[in-house]
């Protein structure tokens, strides 16, 4: 399945203005055969506009999800895109989530993230509550994490013995942990004998430099493609064929002794 | 404290011979300010030495370790080092371990391989029962592992839990896998905030061809030093600052989340 990654910071504030910037790099991932386009982290208000993510924040099925379906449905390919999410229970609970929506406009998986970064975001944003959210996907299993998560080799790990073939990770990764995209994300895939998609916001937004370093990492430790630090519709295929080859080169999962686990002493 | 890896693949076959090679490496890191030595996995013996490693094995109390307490002793510095262990029970039993001597010669630590790798190792050894042993050495708490160990995510995280600053970790990595060396090893070292010290073998072996690449990585994801493919005793300090400023910087075990570990849905 040919993978997009939409690096771009879109234009933070506007939820418009991103649903046609989107819509824009859908096209142009279809034209290109794309079966999935993959936005950054809070892709849909911006990520550095403050008290902005909670006024802009909507519910999963929202009117900005709809819009989001019918970019997916128009152009024929399954988007996966960060947005606040605010619960429709009146209590103003907001998470920092990504949602997958399928080709034809179906929701597919909507994953809030576990793993807050600092004061920003904890102050912003309630945690998720579940490690493990994953949809079928043009024959793969494909998962749901967002940028600090996937630092946690726990999070990335129980993706794996889930079945995982394909983990999507929109991130607002900032200056200066360009070591995450560079080696920590490809090290994420071989241990885990998996495909990770690590889609990054670009350029100055408040007091965050992103640094851009899309990367889709292929189980065997390589970068499949990677980005640099402009706005960039980084494309790059998840190839069946290289997931089996290297799991069986390197059958970490087998070779796991459980039993000994969780027992420090 | 100042470190030293003595990336060498010895003389396999001859334990004498070995220990002669060891004593001098010892020698010359106590003269360079090092603390501790630290060797490739089944430095004492060899690695690809078939039935000479059940033929050479001795217990952590034998007279092979009796001579690297000489050893370490004799020139003022800690010694971790591989060899093959029988276990003194009659059963025949062969592990792949690492022990830790003090300065003064006293025995502080044993681990047994407890992670394989492939047909050969799983021919000729016993999987260790324990995950996490430990020592305190020169103020800081010491963690012993080996080769294929260190690959899974799990057990560095149980170290850095039970409190690991300096992983020592004998190897044995053969080409096509440098990658472990290049990026998995700072990655570890960076996800766990602590040093970790990758002392590699080098040059053909039998059907095995070691990279060297020997590393000691910091808790900031660097390459404190890193060897290239040739013989070379490479020194390089641990330092509790960084390890202070890193972990403050960096973390990762404090945002941890244990409730949602460990049940994947």
């Amino acid at each position: 399945m040919r993978t997009a990654l939409l690096q771009s910071s879109g234009r933070p504030g506007s939820v418009v203005e991103n649903l046609k910037v989107l819509d824009e790099a859908a096209g142009r991932a279809a034209a290109a055969g794309a079966g999935l386009l993959v936005t950054p982290e809070l892709f849909l208000t911006g990520y550095a506009i403050g008290d902005g993510l909670a006024r802009l924040a909507e519910p999963a099925d929202g009117e900005a999800a709809d819009a989001v379906a019918e970019t997916a449905a128009r152009h024929g390919l399954a988007v996966a895109y960060g947005y606040p999410e605010r619960v429709s229970d009146g209590t103003g609970t907001v998470f920092n989530s990504v949602q997958l929506v399928a080709a034809d406009g179906t929701r597919l998986a909507n994953y809030r993230k576990t793993h807050l970064y600092g004061g920003f975001e904890r102050a912003h944003f309630t945690p998720g509550g579940r490690q493990v959210v994953q949809a079928e996907l043009g024959g793969l299993t494909v998962g749901l994490m967002i940028c600090y998560d996937v630092e946690f080799p726990e999070n990335v790990r129980a993706h794996a013995l889930a079945g995982t073939d394909l983990l999507l990770v929109p991130t607002a990764q900032p200056h200066p942990f360009q070591f995450v995209a560079e080696s920590l994300v490809p090290v994420r895939a071989f241990e885990n004998q998996m495909y990770v998609a690590y889609v990054n916001r670009v350029g100055q937004e408040g007091e965050f430099e992103f640094v851009g370093l899309s990367t889709l990492a292929g189980p065997d430790g390589t970068a499949r493609a990677r980005a640099g630090r402009a706005e960039e519709l980084l494309l790059a295929d998840v190839e069946p064929g290289l997931l089996a080859a290297s799991r069986e080169a390197n059958p970490y999962l087998a070779d796991r002794r459980p039993g000994l686990y969780g027992t420090p002493d």
